[in-house]
């Protein structure tokens, strides 16, 4: 499906819809309705089991978004989070440069001063995508945080927090000392970052107000012991630079093993790309075929990371490959940049009294736009019928209960999805329409699994408490017992981890 | 304990502390560290599956916090939430009002202008509870909503929400019509709120930045039916405004039937009382003698609330009753001024044909309110050991498993671990220190049971695969079966939901 259908029907379901859209919505902001709320909870959940699942020494945080601004001004963000931007005189639109650039600088805008993004904009004659008008301008770098005047006495200042990452930085020190003092130490976040864009758009890919699931490992340089046999053979798809600049758009699938002796990657790192392969691969059960690990350049990736690939997914509705997760090895950079702000010091004392400052391992992913890929990826079309094939452990409704005649049938189908419910299965009732429509409708929400109750389950007959199984997939309805239900449908929704480890 | 002990306590062990507090914190933020993010998370579920569960009709959805000015607008946010402030010449500190009057007038200054607040300081000779100073000065009203500049022209102004109710006033339209078209109608939001507060204080109690679970329940003003029988004779403790005025600050317990014949209150309304009850009462296992619903007068609550009760309970850290939910019958407020300010009739069309504009019962819980609460509450000393008897359903960690000795059988019990894992049961491997030292800490983060694998364990003798099994109230220590633990604990950790309805 393209965009614009995909987000009518999600829109049309009450998966999600632009905020506030009785007042004509906000850009880039996105309310998640029942069932959004409930897959995005799910997908944040396989995240936390899957990565904090990873060791003992992780653990999941939950900090405030509201950050002074020592901490932005020590991070560099005060200073350098901005995004080149183009404005036009003639209809007041704005734009980001790298977008209005994009024909004649394919490679982007990163790293130019306005005079020379409006030299190029002069020199190439360029367009307003807008109105057509060349009557373009470069203002000033335009800084993507959203600040607040904090406090009551309009001095203090403080920002909605671009990135979760920080949280996790800031709290550190803390964390080890209630811990037990020993590297690596894990401290993931998944909460809301908030970035003022200068033009949000395809839905959940560019919004204003996001959430991350970010996992900080904060490591010794001197060795990041992981257990790498498990992952050795496996093959993960990558993208190196090499490839690309020999015009490849294609990955390579390269074993773990080759990518550290031939490919000279650090164990520790192919160990966490093998991970999250598996996550996309196996939890949220993307097609391999669409998945690649894009390795950033020198020039493209931020200056502190010693090694950065993107992940990856071809997405349909977009059309083409999606950053969807990114695994960044940022070395010392963000504890020595506090501890300057802070004023403190940041290294500690190992068992046998080594003292390091701790490098970090991060493992970020995109919650909404993930959200928005198992949409893509999974929702389609099946003869007449429209099916999100979600895995059941991801559904927001693993089983629908109907009663065939709701004043007939409503109190026992009403008790049986208690009961269900009371077992820890996420349970919708439905009455209304026919049978076929509130199979259609479960259909299109993801839900694997449906039960109706009629005459019979009621009656005196043999088939007294029995009811009718219908599986999403298949089609196929079977007749059971109505007390066989859980015990039939709950191994079914297991999920694929905890992880191996 | 008072409420710095609580807090050092809360602070030391990782469950909550200042935002950004390498910098020296920002006043009214906080960061929950792994065991307060599960704890809080617990307490969310469970208001989730409490009052989420009380009708197939309700729905949690998952909102944006950010709103266009014209929402705040309508909704009489920008004009009305305001709190009178008074502050010093001398020290440049600021007050809010009724706190520095607290003595002068108990009853609060809501109502009043700033030129009479000034001419009570003025009269009162009051100083400046800082300094001392009676250089005091009543500035305009503060609005304690923070702004942001939404969009890159600088003419778009935005607000972070300053209550969750108004996502759910927002969604309404929408949520009709993906719905069945039948009143009642639930709109859950579990999310953040935020507020400029004038003088944050008492830690969890007044934020800038805070947790609500609210669910609006818009129904039909000419009916709605509750099964009122199951809760006619329960009885609530209820101090009404004519016994507060009697003086009187203990409640009656009153049955609801009895508030409903003669305390001329709807069965709707009172239904919820119970409910609300029973969640503080049976499930967080709050003291019933220290539960009352305090009654709030025409004077004290909101205009447009047509009923009142706060749920109050006693809490020893902050030495007196602290609001931790309420019961608000909205009436059409909301619908009202939303309709008038986005220019749209939210009416709606009832099986039969009625058209009404539906009412709102909104029921409001603080979350990091009740976490506080939760410390008070089950916090506290046994002898010499600091024990946290948080129901087990609640706590952040189900079962702690220790290795006697970690070289020995760190493997053994990393994967008896791995196992109650996988079975669902939230799981602390902690090997780091005596195993004394470990019950201690497990007794101070509420962890109900702890599983202790020995030299027998991994022996050849008759207690090979047992371990021993500690329970933290009664400190009760057993021999069984490595592989008979988790169906020995899993019964133990149900919750008392879903609610019976």
């Amino acid at each position: 499906m393209k965009s614009d259908e995909l987000f009518a029907l999600l829109r049309r379901r009450g998966v999600l819809w632009p905020t506030a859209e009785i007042y004509g919505g906000a850009q880039g902001l996105y309310d998640y309705g029942p069932l959004g709320a409930r897959l995005k909870r799910r997908i944040e959940e396989a995240w936390t089991a899957w990565f904090i699942g990873l060791s003992h020494d992780y653990h999941l945080i939950d900090p405030a978004e509201i950050l002074p601004e020592a901490v932005v001004r020590a991070s560099g963000h005060l200073e350098n989070f901005t995004d080149p931007e183009v404005t036009c005189e003639s209809c007041h639109t704005a734009f980001r440069a790298d977008t209005v650039l994009e024909k004649v600088r394919p490679e982007g805008v990163d790293g130019l001063a306005a005079p020379e993004i409006a030299e190029l904009v002069r020199a190439n004659q360029v367009r307003c995508p807008h109105c057509g008008s060349t009557q373009l301008t470069v203002p000033p770098p335009f800084n993507l945080m959203f600040g607040v005047d904090f406090g009551v006495t309009g001095r203090e200042r403080a920002y909605l927090r671009p990135e979760t990452a920080q949280s996790s930085y800031l709290a550190f020190a803390r964390m080890w000392d209630v811990g037990r003092h020993a590297l690596p130490l894990g401290i993931g976040v998944v909460g809301k970052a908030y970035r003022n864009e200068i033009a949000p758009r395809q839905v959940l890919f560019r919004m204003r107000a996001f959430t991350q699931a970010e996992l900080q490992i904060f490591f010794d340089p001197a060795g990041f012991s992981v257990p790498f046999d498990i992952v050795r053979e496996e093959r993960v798809p990558v993208l190196r630079v090499a490839r690309r600049e020999a015009g490849e758009e294609s990955p390579e699938w390269v074993s773990a093993i080759d990518l550290v002796q031939n490919g000279r990657l650090p164990e520790f790192y192919v160990y966490h790309m093998v991970h999250m392969l598996r996550f996309f691969r196996d939890v949220l059960k993307y097609p391999a075929d669409r998945i690649r690990f894009f390795e950033k350049s020198d020039a493209e990736r931020a200056f502190y990371n010693k090694i950065q690939f993107d992940v990856e997914v071809h997405l349909e509705s977009l059309s083409g490959f999606k950053e969807l997760g990114a695994v960044h090895y940022r070395g010392d950079y963000d504890l020595t940049r506090h501890g300057e702000g802070a004023g403190k010091d940041f290294t500690v004392t190992l068992t046998g009294g080594a003292r390091v400052l701790p490098h970090v391992l991060e493992l970020t992913f995109g919650v909404d736009r993930n959200v928005w890929a198992v949409a893509d990826l999974h929702l389609g079309k099946d003869g007449e019928r429209t099916v999100w094939r979600l895995p059941p452990y991801l559904a927001p409704v693993a089983v629908g209960v109907f009663p065939l005649i709701p004043k007939e049938h409503g109190s026992y189908a009403a008790h049986l999805a208690a009961e269900l419910s009371a077992r820890g299965i996420p349970v919708q009732y439905d009455d209304t329409g026919t049978i076929g429509k509130r199979y259609a409708r479960m259909d299109e929400a993801g839900t694997p699994y449906c039960v109706t109750v009629d005459g019979s389950t009621v009656g005196d007959g043999p088939e007294r408490d029995s009811v009718t199984l219908r599986e999403r997939d298949s089609k196929v309805q079977r007749r059971l017992p109505a007390a066989q239900i859980a015990a039939e449908i709950a191994p079914r929704l297991a999920p694929p981890w905890p992880v191996a480890r």
